[in-house]
């Protein structure tokens, strides 16, 4: 239970089902969970492998800062097509649904009759698992597949030398990693590794010998910036919206100077060769998928990009993502404002999006060692 | 997953955690649950038995209706500390938490972590499964002690007939098992049997071989009327405001003659029977203890009962069970005005507690066969 009482800094996204909420807005997330989602099933055929004489009776798979759906939803269907199709038919399943203990499992499990739709079968069994994954929130060997899609990239917590004006990292005037100081970059990485070896650790624990953990983070080709992509450029326009604000004398240059989102995108390398030397775990597979374009999201939903549509997208996504960490970081009162000016900033930088790079997903799958 | 699509009606207890929670109003469930917890304790130590090469490396143990806490973690808390002693201090143990689908899972998870306070333990992991329990709500042959209290006593619905202005079971004037009409009785015996078969063979397929299964309901001794203890009081003084609203015309009278309390307090000889010859589970064991009385509340958080005191926890408590259901079949406006008239009513009829029986807790072990 160590770990469940939550030690680390919480961010979780904007709860319920409501316009402003995560549910709503996770359209990226989504297209990212469905794209990856091809890979998964040809990994979970190729590379999962149990003895004959000891497939799981019950198959357990776990995804690991899974909010509130409906993106959780269409990885553990898939998931579980994907395994059903490998084994026996006699097997039943318990998808377990892992986020901190304040993200609203609430919505979560009023949306799961619809999400698992099987009434015929009484096979599929779920359970919502608070706690932070950083630490073990399952019990030593219970798991065959664990699952995490654009969750790692959170951090613990911002390396405190980024808000220090005495350190060479300090980040002033950014408010997230967006890679020009190398010693911000630095910083950040530093706690990025940290915080996946926890995660590491803490699932070697949980995952049988020959079980999978398969996740997707977002990160950036070697050398480039994250400014260079859309979602720097998300973060870029919030952050210039709080600095106006500043400015305005609404809420205060130190808070704004201070203010850091606890997030760092890897480059592909790095993270390959960090996986590269972990104990517990074989390195399967890591390649970089350009992520779904805004273009991608409007032919999906048969629409027309405009500045409007666009800016209406993206206000919500940035919105449901960032809502909560404004609230605790500048305060209750600053939400409303800064989106305002967000949406309106960011439809006058509409036309830097086409110069922008395409944010890259990695895709990793790597397997539990068999214990000696 | 069937079952977890809620087929049944839901009656779940007011959530949140403030004043007018559950989560603050279960002092008699929690007394309850305490002087339970002691028999629960007895039981693990003698009757709990495994095969010696088949000790569970992870025991699991389910609370099946656990409501919000804190009372299910107060038998949780007893169950792993009983289990603990029994065992190899080596084991894990996974919590089980399990509820209807709109339970406030989200007030029971930001608790947990003041509820197992092992900081230096990481073995004990806790998971929420939201589901009907008269269904499977977990996977075949995964729990090694189910636990209830005080919920098998809710029914999965109202017996038709109740409603029926044309059966003799039509239960015109009361709103609950009164135990007046011996049709009633007979309608709402029937449903209770057939819910708590369907419980039972759930549970039957979850627990293995030498598990338990403990649980408590309120009950009442062989040929007295539930309208006869304290409880009965409660749900009568508000049966009387409701009809007194619908007298004024703020209500209709066809709702409040065909609103009905789904749920029956079975006497004890009837539900032994009925256990019996359950061919999954051996009766272990089942008797009566009193339920705490008004007075042990009082004394126990060093109070004198007054009319004031004792009709301030007896309309918190009430409201705290029944204003989801009120808000369902009377109308969410309703539920103020009725809760005012309850405090009114029940201080006027504080007089009457003291002719009314201490209500009955049947307190149950029962154990899975072996498989053969």
């Amino acid at each position: 239970m160590g770990r469940q009482q939550e030690t680390s800094a919480v961010y979780n996204m904007t709860g319920g089902d409501g316009p402003d909420s995560y549910y709503r807005n996770s359209i990226f997330q989504r297209t990212v969970v469905e794209d990856a989602m091809k890979a998964v099933k040809k990994d979970i055929e190729e590379r999962l492998e149990f003895p004959i004489d000891n497939i799981p009776k019950t198959f357990r798979v776990a995804d690991f800062g899974c909010c509130v759906g409906p993106n959780t939803f269409v990885a553990m269907q898939s998931i579980i097509e994907a395994v059903g199709l490998k084994y026996d038919d006699k097997s039943e399943f318990e998808v377990l649904f892992n986020d901190h203990a304040n993200n609203d499992f609430n919505t979560l499990f009023r949306n799961l009759p619809s999400a698992f739709p099987f009434s015929s079968q009484e096979t599929i069994f779920c359970a919502g698992v608070p706690g932070d994954f950083h630490g073990r929130v399952l019990p030593r060997a219970s798991l065959h597949l664990g699952y995490s899609s654009y969750a790692l990239q959170w951090l613990s917590k911002n390396p405190d030398q980024v808000a220090d004006p005495n350190s060479p990292a300090w980040n002033k005037d950014s408010i997230y990693c967006d890679g020009h100081s190398p010693q911000v970059v630095k910083a950040y990485s530093a706690q990025f590794q940290s915080d996946l070896q926890n995660f590491l650790n803490a699932r070697a624990q949980e995952i049988v010998g020959g079980g999978l953990l398969i996740f997707t983070i977002p990160g950036v080709p070697n050398g480039a910036l994250c400014s260079q992509n859309y979602h720097g450029l998300f973060y870029g326009t919030l952050g210039s919206c709080l600095q106006d604000m500043a400015n305005e004398g609404l809420i205060s240059q130190e808070k704004v100077e201070a203010f850091n989102i606890p997030m760092y995108y890897p480059p592909i390398q790095e993270l390959e060769a960090f996986l590269q030397e972990n104990a517990d775990f074989s390195l399967e597979r890591i390649y970089a998928i350009p992520s779904v374009t805004l273009e991608d999201v409007h032919s999906r939903a048969n629409m027309e990009p405009t500045i409007a549509s666009v800016t209406s997208i993206v206000s919500a996504i940035v919105r449901a993502i960032m809502e909560v960490v404004i609230k605790q970081h500048i305060g209750e009162d600053s939400v409303e404002p800064v989106f305002e000016r967000f949406s309106v900033k960011f439809s006058q930088n509409y036309h830097k999006l086409a110069e922008m790079q395409t944010p890259t997903n990695i895709s990793v799958v790597l397997k539990r060692k068999a214990l000696i």
